[in-house]
């Protein structure tokens, strides 16, 4: 979890609950910091996630430029920033803890993965 | 992958093929840089992948503190370069190219559980 404090100056939308957010295979061109609410990530279908405030997601694209590897849908009424991938950089950069908050959360995604195999 | 170049200072120790480097569930307290050869890493007895000079691995002990998640073993003779935590923190601090290699070669170890799923 990050602290969203650092986001509140950033550019914020509110989804419905229900909405997608992006799909599997979509370009992806920013992260999403959420605000508030949660958002249900799926891959192929199947739920492997909620991610509730302070939780991000979409990181992956800005790491490796590839398509969308899950689909994100907005489970409730939710608030999402969006960083851009220099924002990201910028981020990585100057807050060394944000790039190990961000490791430690893609280190618990993998881990919930490899419990899958 | 990272420049092995960073590491050549580094303590490093010679694995024969077939020799364990880690197991699943053990403490870990290192991350590895491969130098040289290659090292096989399998969850619960199957092979995920292969990593190659100038790959890592072990990483997730690291930003987690976790046991960790998967065997290692030496799949041809290989050199390893041992990081303790502290050195790959500085690292993250002081190199950010260093902390987005890292979520580099995380994002791809994600996609790949992805398609596994």
């Amino acid at each position: 979890m990050i602290s969203t404090d650092e986001f509140t100056k950033d550019p914020s939308r509110v989804f419905k609950a229900g909405e997608t957010v992006f799909r599997e295979g979509d370009e992806g061109y920013v992260m999403y910091v959420v605000l508030d609410g949660s958002v249900k990530l799926s891959v192929t279908g199947r739920s492997v996630e909620k991610v509730g405030k302070g939780g991000v997601f979409g990181e992956m694209a800005l790491i490796d430029k590839s398509p969308r590897s899950a689909t994100a849908m907005a489970a409730t009424d939710c608030t999402l920033v969006s960083v851009t991938s220099e924002r990201f950089k910028s981020l990585v950069q100057e807050t060394p803890g944000f790039a190990l908050e961000i490791m430690s959360i893609m280190a618990a995604r993998l881990r919930s993965m490899d419990r899958r195999i």
